[in-house]
């Protein structure tokens, strides 16, 4: 049998989002050894602790390292032990220079106690994948306000917002691998990119950035997820409150029911042709467009 | 507040892989109210139980239903409580014309004992996701045997593969929103195709009917997944002793790690015209393909 340790604990390597291997490319007839960039996925496990409580670890995630207290902020914002910035006390994390907190580590201090048996109760030994740490199907359910009434958005600046994404995504390019959540205002100008190989990740590094700038609940803004929408990314997304997400590509049906009933505007397959909608259109305004039915 | 179950617990309900919603589609000027189908998604319970022992809930992964049997018997696989289908008594789940057992609940009996506390040390209220549920970094390490030397597969082989999944793939068809994952042999036949909302549970399923048939470990097969690799993925396909792995996408810097330590042909960006070789190369036959060296 074989055991790896798949991950670094020395304090002094630096963060890294890309890493050079070699590989062996096959295009057509020829066969060319060249190297090439991966994108980082590492482990990253997240802690908690409460005033003169002990620490507790709540999750361990993949993830591309960088802007570790974010996702860790923007993950406890979702699953319900921050509401906003004033229940932080401080955050340890990797930093240069800092060499006395192990890698792969975010440690986060709460202002208030903290009942990890509230967050095991949703979540057990809660994973970042929204969902998949829940123990039993009795506690899958949504625990947050409907989302307000409005912006209303042209179509036209969603036809823009993929394009504007991809071309602000410097990792991407490099790596093919990895996923991003954009953050727009409703004239279409990108506030916030984060990237990761989790998509769930970008989104909480995204949502983790505002909350610790003060700038939830996210009610008035648009979230553009590359690839697809889950209920974990619709979940996050309710949770902050933002009326309109969009995906690159389609939906599930449970990110749809979410949607409806948290009356958020789901977007999907968002190309610079066209999109569905699949709930609360009326964040759309049409401009013009030829409404027609088809059975 | 607002909560909202948002599953069936209705034992009677038949399992769905789509589902049929009305949205609107906005194609250039025309704005059309008309039906479309997306793949579903719902959280699936993973119980065990051993002899005379309580039934433990391990894990709750978002999944699109159907295979649920298999989906649980490969998780378990997966994560080593089975290693054969000598170590299964029997499986409960939601089958047409049974009504006793709840929804979205797989019930796998095993005929030796089960310790829970190793399930968890190893993984916690284990996630599908293969690596989240786990609570801390020291825990993180793939425990399996290298895989063998073998087989060599033409690279032309490899070509075709893309379109022959694509091909098989009644419910992507349907929706755009299902990953798939397919096992073939070295001439390039698919032996085993299956789809779902969630990568892994794709695979999950693909290892878990293997299990069934008495055919692991798969040792002359290649596993083809869309989309991206990961590190669950190739932690699942090197359990599963998979000597030869391909993606539609990148890999990850982990995924080519887990590959280049078990000894695993780790093949990306996987097109008719092409492809990279992260690793073990030696299981490609090149065909008389001009070898190139680039710096």
């Amino acid at each position: 049998m074989h055991s790896i340790p798949l991950f670094s604990l020395d304090p002094h390597a630096p963060p890294r989002t890309a890493v050079r291997k070699p590989i062996l490319a096959l295009r057509h007839a020829a066969a060319c050894a060249q190297p090439d960039w991966l994108a980082v996925e590492e482990p990253l496990e997240i802690r908690v602790q409460g005033p003169n409580q002990d620490m507790v670890r709540v999750a361990v995630t993949m993830r591309t390292p960088g802007h570790d207290p974010e996702l860790a902020v923007g993950f406890l914002y979702a699953e319900g032990p921050i509401r906003s910035g004033a229940d932080l006390l401080d955050i340890d994390a990797d930093r240069p220079g800092q060499t006395m907190h192990p890698c792969n580590v975010v440690t986060v201090r709460l202002a208030h106690a903290f009942d990890p048996a509230v967050l095991q109760r949703h979540f057990y030994a809660t994973s970042s994948c929204g969902i998949c740490g829940k123990a039993s199907l009795e506690q899958i359910a949504v625990h947050c306000a409907p989302v307000a009434p409005g912006p209303v958005v042209p179509r036209s600046v969603l036809a823009d917002l993929p394009t504007a994404l991809r071309s602000a995504q410097p990792i991407f390019e490099q790596t093919g691998g990895l996923h991003a959540a954009g953050l727009f205002d409703v004239t279409g100008r990108l506030i916030l990119l984060r990237e990761d190989v989790g998509r769930h990740n970008a989104v909480d590094k995204l949502v983790g950035q505002m909350v610790l700038t003060g700038a939830v609940p996210l009610a008035a803004q648009l979230l553009l997820v590359s690839g697809r929408t889950s209920f974990e990314i619709m979940q996050k997304a309710a949770m902050a409150q933002v009326p309109i997400v969009c995906g690159v590509s389609a939906p599930s049906s449970l990110a749809v029911e979410v949607a409806q009933q948290f009356g958020m505007t789901l977007v999907g397959f968002l190309r610079q042709q066209g999109c569905n909608i699949y709930t609360h259109p009326e964040r759309i305004a049409l401009e013009g467009s030829q409404r027609q039915e088809e059975p």
